[in-house]
């Protein structure tokens, strides 16, 4: 069971709403296109500099009874005074799939953390 | 001039209405957010396999009178057939100041492509 | 616990010498530099096809007694035929704590592949 | 020409001896097996800090006589006071060819820094 404890230990989770680090996943659906944005910071915003970022996200989806999860993108993000980056992502993909959207997110002070919507 | 003579036969550019590599660049501001759309395949679809596709679009910004563009973020694609992650991606960051824009997009089998647009 | 399950059921591990997707890790000590090899396929060949194959590995550690992990580096390997990157980098770093690396590796197909050593 | 100023213009490059950040490139081969190691810093070290950093190198491979280069792999380096990760990477691959090897590195403050080396 070591492994499981290791990852439940090191990817964390909340109420995005309350922990900034937590990321955000809204999405749309255009016919068989789905549109999602990913965002960390959107109520309560995260410090974005050299010293205290998010460095990226990516998406996950994971289709129903599908063994594997798919990478359908990752974003990274620069840390400079200006041009700054704000941690958020847009991506776009096809599929004739349902399944769960995963979010990860990475700060390099604080580590990974993760949020889950359904995709209907 | 070697380096010069390299960089400009290898990293091609074209209009992006007849060359479907070419990246896309679309931007809008709201008030000190710059939001910039790259995609490549907008008028033209590239084909997007996992024996031809885009594996990834960088977005660039380089302020006037200054020396060094600075990456805005990066976004690598999944290739894989359902879920089929479009090459398209959406950035957000702040800035004061004015420069160009510039989008590279790689494609695994006819390498690098770019296109720039002015920030005003 | 929905989380600790749905990690539990993504990330696989396994005996590298049994199992092609298991990341190989081995380090070595120079003084306060630590030189790490991480493979996969050591054992039995992992596929290395545009269709197929290792698209990224990760290098973690995760000092004792620290909340978070730390992504000491990352290494994404192209598919083409001639040349055909190896599932294979080497990273640097140096620490002055113990604690415990972990390797992740991601295979197109089949999704994500950890595994783990301690760094005394 | 623009387009070629412009990358002219960007890309930096230099002895790496007295400059600090161009990237050295050192190879060996196995029969078709070739060994690259890619390192910022080997002379003049490279401050390595979250305000000033190497955030990633890139190893590229054009054969001769052939139309585009092909991006052999990527390392991205995680910038944190301890771990803390060198800018040196590296990279194994297979090839039947003779081309030229190019480094790219990009430092969050003084942009992108290439150098090249013959491969026989």
């Amino acid at each position: 069971m070591e492994v499981v404890e290791m990852l439940s230990g090191t990817i964390k989770s909340g109420d995005w709403k309350g922990e900034k680090h937590v990321p955000v996943i809204e999405y749309e659906k255009d016919g068989d296109l789905v549109k999602v944005e990913v965002s960390v910071g959107k109520e309560i915003p995260h410090p974005n500099t050299p010293e205290h970022h998010i460095a990226w996200i990516e998406l996950w989806f994971h289709p129903e009874e599908e063994n594997f999860p798919v990478l359908v993108g990752r974003a990274e993000f620069s840390n400079h005074s200006d041009p700054l980056t704000e941690p958020r992502a847009v991506f776009f993909f096809k599929t004739q799939k349902k399944g769960k959207l995963y979010a990860l997110s990475y700060c390099n002070i604080h580590g990974l953390w993760e949020n889950e919507v359904q995709l209907e």
